[in-house]
């Protein structure tokens, strides 16, 4: 089979790819800040700030999906999606005490995140900007600053920010287990498995993707660690490809979205080795049994009867560090599918790097 | 303009419609047990159980979208949709004392709402179960039962049982607030609202379905209190008309989806006149930047600019109750584009109507 070639360095998307490429190393940048992480954490915990708030819009509120599970399976701390707009529009003027907030934003300009935060921290709350770029108002607003450490991001759609978040997430969690030096470890090798699979999931998710030239839309399942892998993916499915790209749990996709299935409804699913992987089977059942084409991803994708397409990765040192590798089937999927539909993944049309909208 | 006629008693689709039409009926029926909602809520207060962890599937989980905001802005306590996987799946172990856990299933009978709540239980949860059947399963596991007296619901689609379970959790809330005979008697008067607005709104509902027979994409926008609205209409759509719909917050919109928009992909934008208003509209200015058609919906439809469509409701006497009529027109055009399609909204190929997947 014959195949275009990856895009030039200087292509529409090449920023992306390149990002994409970049994340093993932007991985091991950020291990360099391990100390920090674990200095904040300590003062979270001994502070009794252990129910997490977590804010951002985006990669940033997709990445704090894995902060739920991370921050539950490993300090056992209730972590959540904060809704912003009851703190900086509606002004309930909840009590904090108690709480961590986290706000992610890759340029620390996000300006809701940055009210928000700015709110918490005067109704009690511990603050702490997640951002790579530590002189920020988000910064300025925090109490404590965390560095991202992704390194100039050059293409409007994230990878290399999104892998640090949540990376940054498992590592602020399992410092505040005291386990940190031990899950630092763990994102290490896991950087290390990343780098070698790339050139081979590249080409995979290349061969994948002539398939989908045509696809309008989509659905993205994943269940519980990997809820935010498929939300992340949907999302550069819809800015980079322009696929109306919907992101399900395993169960909510039986609570009424499978209807709307059908051969030419595609559903690609991660089914990672966790507690999760029969209700990921059961909903790979489903969707066989609509007749929609299902591709299998994640480090159990070889678990999905009757895909039409497969990109798994490897499976890493502890399940908390799968979405590490699972997102980057999709992040190559959209950037080889943007390519072969004319799109410049690095500038889609109507967005920006810093988005100030409200 | 001739118009076909409404679906016939028995045609396919009749339930759904009929059901959509006894949503007033269904709330007036819910507040006659407003003593119970008061004696639960006042169990909650007595015990501190001033966190609440909202768990349920499909329209269940909309319905706690709502939640979030009813319980933050009148008792001003944290409510969050809660991951069932960490604690049913992965057996996280979160301490749950000074929580309040809400179980949400019509049937009562969704197996790992169950298995959450009676785990939540040991864990030192206060738990409550609403649901329609106060025999059931889930009424079982649960210390306190709220009935969401819905009454029969035959169409799979849910209609009343959602309005009921938003009805319910703002009873609920505002009890906790020591102002549920002041929210009841709003619920009362939206409830006659609805009733005189059914016959205009389905009129309109069905006209503008009329345009959208080939549509196979839409977002649904809504902020803050209508976010709620935006997922139960895109799952209408999905559910029943096979229409790949994702419902967005505005800011969520300029994150990334606002890429994939063009005049054939629609999207439908519920305003209402609160504090979140001037970000809603500057959604709808993107959406019209990018040429895309958009439908104004709910009591501030008005307000947005270049809709090619409106579907506007009436003002409830507060802010917090507009979720209850906001939700209707997109039950109607669901129950109307679904019978241009010649599709059965009563029974969806794939769906029944209680769900035991996990």
């Amino acid at each position: 089979m014959s195949l275009p070639e990856p895009a030039g360095l200087d292509g529409p998307g090449s920023d992306f790819l390149a990002e994409i490429h970049g994340q093993p190393m932007a991985l091991r940048v950020l291990l360099e800040h391990e100390s920090e992480y674990s200095r904040v954490a300590a003062a979270a915990r001994d502070r009794g700030a252990i129910t997490v708030r977590m804010v951002g819009h985006g990669s940033s509120d997709n990445a704090s999906s894995y902060g739920v599970y991370a921050f539950g399976l490993l300090p056992r701390w209730t972590a959540l999606r904060d809704s912003i707009t009851l703190t900086a529009y509606y002004d309930a003027g909840l009590d904090m005490r108690g709480c961590t907030v986290i706000g992610l934003s890759q340029s620390g300009r996000t300006r809701d995140v940055v009210d928000y935060v700015a709110r918490a921290r005067s109704a009690g709350a511990f603050t702490v900007a997640l951002t790579n770029d530590v002189g920020s108002d988000l910064a300025g607003a925090s109490e404590a600053v965390l560095p991202l450490a992704a390194g100039p991001e050059r293409s409007v759609a994230a990878s290399k920010t999104y892998l640090n978040q949540i990376a940054a997430l498992g590592l602020f969690a399992a410092s505040a287990a005291t386990e940190g030096r031990r899950f630092a470890e763990g994102i290490r090798a896991t950087a290390d498995l990343l780098e070698g699979a790339l050139p081979v999931l590249e080409e995979q998710a290349r061969v994948v993707a002539l398939s989908f030239a045509s696809v309008g839309r989509m659905f993205v399942v994943g269940r519980g660690i990997e809820f935010a892998t498929a939300r992340e993916i949907a999302l550069k499915l819809l800015e980079t490809c322009r696929v109306a790209a919907e992101p399900l749990t395993a169960t909510a996709l039986a609570h009424g979205p499978v209807a709307a299935l059908d051969p030419l409804f595609p559903v690609w699913t991660i089914a990672s080795d966790d507690q999760t992987l029969p209700a990921v089977v059961e909903a790979a059942e489903r969707v066989r049994a609509a007749g929609a084409t299902l591709v299998a991803s994640g480090d159990a994708a070889a678990s999905l009867p009757g895909a039409a397409y497969a990109l798994p990765v490897p499976r890493p040192p502890e399940p908390l560090l799968s979405p590490l590798l699972s997102v980057v089937p999709g992040q190559l999927f959209a950037s080889a599918l943007a390519r072969a539909r004319g799109l410049d993944a690095d500038r889609p049309v109507g967005l920006s790097k810093v988005t100030l909208a409200r």
